[in-house]
């Protein structure tokens, strides 16, 4: 399997996750049946609208695909009707949205060297492919974009994949294994942050010296 | 009149009154009047904006259509200027706003289906069209996003008119009557939610069990 | 030197500044490096971004020059090591966005007249160029956008600017030296604002009648 065969599916999977974690958040915002499906669209396929339209890839991917759109819809469908049954639905998402980064951060890595974009324009568009999504959902829905989650990894996540990807593709590994390892390293550095802690230092002002 | 001849007409009129809700959205903010011009802009030329980008239509609409951007700087100007004689000025937004998606969504539709697009998309083009000028307008001004508000028809509103649309022309009925239809269906939709508090079921947490 | 020898430098200059501002806000909002380079990033390439996408220059100027993303990540390490000697970060901001502006408008300017736009959609590119990387950088940070301070001249500036050059161009002046005129203005609006209170009217409803 070429890289290029395995987009459609990494597209789908990111697509499918992606939209149940924006579902998700349309049932904490108490929304009606089309505000679930409104979330889940704009979370599913913002992270691949943006990265194609920064390609200059017309129209975007779903306009050719419609049954993406179907996809979304399925997936609020799914999640209005059982999102009650889930303890923690806070938890539920933010392990989704690492599945979902997990997938899509490949996806974007891949689309970017089908574009013929180089090492560095790649890595971007992994980041931009896993995060976009996420935080178009958040802003909208006014939740705390988990990007600024203190502590934890997030872009880190995705930039530690994208690295990842690029490195094993330029030393001459094989794309579909270049990409596993892309979103294994994604899903790992995030699943360690929730719950090792994982961490990189973060910027502290430097406390007011004792004037005493 | 094909509805392609409709659509100069229809981008103008949503324009214009989306742009009136950003002028007294800015009258909100209580800033000046280059402010206002700003506001009136970004929420006019939003939806149709975003729609055109995902289309691939390069470059957007009002691009060779300098006339709109005239168009919504003269409606700031009237706004600033007449804003203090409304009494409520909040739900004279409401109104104008839910004008504006009636004139909006038929728009989005028809440059949808000029562009070849499918039902499916076609939809989601109206709603895009119909509410990203606003949620644009609220996000940065920092008011509540009108799609979050519980209880009321809003995204509903567009998805019921651009699906008439798209049922309508499916079954052969004349382009214009049908995005007649469509404007009326999201206006019809959206005033019977605030007059009449039509709404969906929404999602609500199950209580937690007595444990008395 | 032609207006269009003038773009790459320009686009670099308010690149690197946008990024410094970017990465002094995630400072703010003490997050790691690599949250550091995720603003930088945002903030530097926004306003320019969104200006391609725009007028249809695909793809949009970073992807094919790489070099800015390795100079909005060197700026985010720079920030991120150096931050804490600044008392007023704050302010810092605030300086370096005026001059950030001053750079990006006359660089949206010549873009757009690059494109062939005519004098309307001319000026608002300017102002998207100029606004937009800070917009999306205090709307994702949850900061107060710099437009939305009342009493300040910020839209205001760029369009201020925009409108020089414009009018420069039109009269026959070398474009360099409208250009120049562009970012001065720009500058001196903004400066003038900040240091000596200059604005424009903002709206005020008026105050209740007494009643009594």
């Amino acid at each position: 399997m070429s890289p290029e065969d395995a987009v459609p599916f990494l597209d789908y999977a990111s697509v499918l996750v992606f939209a149940l974690t924006g579902a998700l958040v349309a049932s904490r915002a108490q929304l009606d049946l089309v505000g679930f499906i409104f979330f889940a669209t704009l979370t599913g396929i913002g992270g691949g609208t943006l990265r194609d339209l920064l390609l200059g890839q017309d129209p975007v991917f779903w306009v050719g695909r419609p049954g993406l759109l179907v996809l979304t819809s399925l997936a609020a469908v799914l999640v209005f009707f059982t999102a009650h049954l889930f303890e923690s639905r806070y938890s539920l998402i933010l392990w989704l949205d690492a599945l979902a980064l997990a997938v899509a951060v490949p996806a974007g890595v891949d689309v970017a060297i089908g574009a013929g974009a180089g090492p560095i324009v790649t890595v971007a568009m992994g980041i931009i492919t896993g995060t976009f999504g996420g935080m178009a959902r958040d802003t909208v829905a006014n939740e705390l974009p988990l990007i600024l989650k203190q502590g934890e990894l997030y872009v880190t996540a995705t930039f530690g994949g994208a690295v990842v990807a690029v490195v094993l593709i330029g030393i001459g590994c094989p794309g579909v294994w270049a990409l596993i390892a892309c979103g294994v390293t994604v899903f790992a550095l995030r699943a360690g942050s929730m719950l090792l802690g994982w961490n990189l230092p973060t910027y502290r002002p430097r406390p007011p010296r004792n004037k005493g």
